[in-house]
């Protein structure tokens, strides 16, 4: 039975379509059955025979009926089936975060009130406005938008004495980005992969998930330690953070970088700069970048937007040396760029307009203060307490009394609604992180906030 | 000889220590010397003592000085910096492309009066003029903006009958991005992973890169074949472009769909749908998806923005079976999402305020039209081009008589300024591609332009 609705609005050959697909998975025409010619059924239905000619065509295309030279469509067999008997994985998200929690001392969070609204509208308006572009509806530049590179090219060299060319500046999505392109550039090899202990375990895990074999290098008071790496192993690539070594703060001198330019050159490796923060040097003039005195091209230099602009944007970039350029060119010339054409052309506007100097000093301002202001209730908080990372950061490591246990520490903080974090995860193997080390990181609170938290963390920690 | 200028803006500290650094990294302060106390050297230039204990500060932070106690501040020895005779490869770019194309019929571009600038532009202001976000300055959600992926399962729903929870999406930057997910989620397992052949070359490339085995599944005219599929290694997951082969354009019939969702089951294995063109279905109702008639969570489906909206936006998705979902949520919950928060939230309004459907409605009539015109010109240019690819598709695939090879069409073609393509890239085995094959992309043409064009083409390949 055939019932066709000519008020539902329904295309009248998809309704046509659709109930014979009913009929036909269902049984009730079965396989091998001829259907009725299209005229006579066109006739019956008081339809157009195109509209059943259509219908018997979608049929026919998605291979339920198969059409017979001078006898119609016949329906086809169907084979039966499978279905799975073990039981399913109920999907599950994680508990809602617990809603006692007024401050969150997280890492790598901004406040709304640092974004530069105002700025970055104009801008955006002002690229998006130009509708005779047709980057907007192309793929971006295979290493990003043109004039996004040559605006760092200027930027780098201003704040961070990096010399190159755009041409070796290739724009990611993150840092995370950055390392998945150079996994895949430099690990045609079979070397391996150096990081320091501790580290940033997500710049860590992408290595790890390329299955790139690695080792860790030891850090004395000078940052990482050239003698520490392998000499009976080929080492590709070294993960540093000379400027503010992560998460520890050491900065490493001048002496330790010329060994590692001179090892890298002697050794045919590359040494990988994440200059994560420099941006946020308070008392002092930034460290130029090992980048900046590297002649020989064994230097790839890593930065993001993350904690300069907004970490929801997304967008970071490296500086390959001339070599790795050209290697990726050839070798990487099919991998799209994964960064929207419209954010990038619209930072590219932000910092030729200067909006990007400003808004760094303005950053650099706010952040410094609200170190200063903590790094003062920590040290009345308790003497005991050691600030290992300050200074030059957007986070401050504090080491406790042996007895006071980061778990102790956190439940505490909780108890009193501050989240506070462990730094635990930075170390690749967590044994070696001391246990009663403790991460706050500031950025997302407000200074107004801060004597407040601080008061509740005192009645955590050190009750009267 | 130290000169401080007090006109010129530079930071007094500033000038000291760069004109103290240069004097120590020419060796004319050598090694082991000491520097004079700050107190007579801030005497001697009239500076405060201050501002000499700052650029002394800075020096000795970097490891260029050491401080010894009660006699003051001693340069230290830098090692000897080595560097590299080998000549350095220079870096080259790509030349120029040819200024006498007229007419590039590219896969993939679109023009930029397809793009809906006045919605995208409202929806954009409409999320960042809510200053009180505090998304905006956070890292997205690890999935993707949350609005986003339950639009999605709406969406997915009406238009293809894909059934999922907004839990099993998860938010990428491109189908690359989805595959290099999909790569680590999918090969701690040592299966094999299988292609059709033909196929994308640049959803292929990821595998490759993860060094994951591969085989390839041959074709009939009803798509892959899983009997071509190896009986004797496990295979781990399958590459599928059910709805239209790419590029060969063929739509896999419902007896082959349950076929390989059978072969899925009981070989523990993933079928990863990539319904890259399913929006364009001209002139039938578009076949549903793989993964509506899946029962066994075995379909990975895969989506994009980039034929729908913009190739410039860098959006797409994948709809995880819940058991993948849930492994994606416990082994890669410290991959950050690499899709820009803003670019997210806009779409997620877009498409809450219908204008997403619209477009795609507006695309499927313009697209159709040039689909037709330039399928009528290409049949009146010569009898003897078969249309492989038609109907369903923003792309021609021809096959031109044996004699006409794709090195001379197209060489011809760019002699009259219009450029073709060869789809050789598209087998794994460029020697299984026949000689006499073509690629016509035609989403970036205007139709005022296609007559032009193909009178163009008409002089390249058969003049009379």
């Amino acid at each position: 039975m055939l019932y066709i609705d000519r008020t539902c609005g329904t295309p009248l050959y998809l309704q046509l379509y659709r109930q014979l697909l009913d009929q036909i998975l269902s049984g009730q025409i079965p396989a091998g059955q001829l259907l009725p010619g299209s005229r006579a059924l066109a006739a019956d239905l008081g339809l157009g025979r195109n509209t059943v000619d259509n219908a018997y065509g979608q049929l026919a295309m998605e291979g339920y009926i198969q059409t017979e030279p001078g006898r119609g469509f016949r329906v086809l067999a169907l084979p039966q089936l499978l279905s799975d008997s073990s039981p399913q994985p109920v999907h599950t998200t994680a508990p809602p975060p617990a809603s006692r929690v007024a401050y969150d001392l997280i890492y790598g969070r901004m406040s709304p009130r640092d974004f530069p609204f105002s700025q970055w509208r104009k801008e955006l308006l002002d690229v998006l406005d130009d509708e005779s572009r047709g980057e907007i509806n192309s793929y971006p530049d295979h290493k990003g938008d043109i004039l996004l590179r040559e605006q760092l090219v200027k930027e780098l060299f201003q704040s961070r004495g990096v010399t190159c060319s755009p041409q070796q500046i290739v724009i990611t999505s993150g840092l995370q980005g950055s390392l998945e392109i150079l996994c895949k550039l430099l690990y045609p090899s079979d070397g391996v992969h150096a990081f320091e202990e501790p580290s940033y375990d997500r710049a860590r895990l992408l290595f790890q998930q390329h299955s790139i074999p690695m080792v860790s290098i030891a850090l004395d008071d000078a940052g990482a330690l050239p003698s520490s790496l392998p000499a009976d192993r080929p080492v590709t690539s070294v993960y540093l953070t000379p400027s503010h070594q992560f998460p520890l703060g050491i900065l490493m001198p001048i002496q330790r970088r010329y060994e590692f330019l001179n090892w890298a050159l002697e050794h045919n490796a590359y040494l990988i700069e994440d200059d994560y923060d420099s941006d946020y040097s308070y008392h002092t003039n930034p460290v130029p970048a090992l980048q900046s005195i590297d002649t020989n091209g064994r230097v790839i230099y890593l930065g993001s937007f993350s904690k300069s602009l907004s970490p929801s944007m997304r967008m970071a970039y490296m500086v390959l040396p001339p070599a790795l350029a050209h290697r990726y060119d050839t070798h990487l010339r099919d991998y799209n760029c994964m960064v929207p054409w419209l954010m990038q052309r619209t930072l590219a506007q932000f910092m030729a307009n200067g909006h990007y100097r400003r808004l760094v000093r303005r950053l650099r301002t706010r952040f410094r203060k609200t170190h200063d202001l903590l790094q003062r209730e920590i040290r009345q908080l308790s003497p005991d307490i050691q600030i290992i990372s300050q200074g030059y950061a957007l986070k401050f490591l504090l080491a406790f009394p042996p007895h006071m246990t980061r778990e102790w520490l956190m439940d505490r903080a909780l108890e009193q609604g501050v989240r506070v974090y462990s730094p635990e995860r930075f170390w690749q193997d967590p044994a070696n992180c001391p246990p009663n080390l403790i991460l706050l990181g500031f950025t997302a609170m407000e200074p107004e906030e801060i004597s407040l938290c601080m008061e509740r963390l005192k009645t955590a920690w050190f009750p009267e």
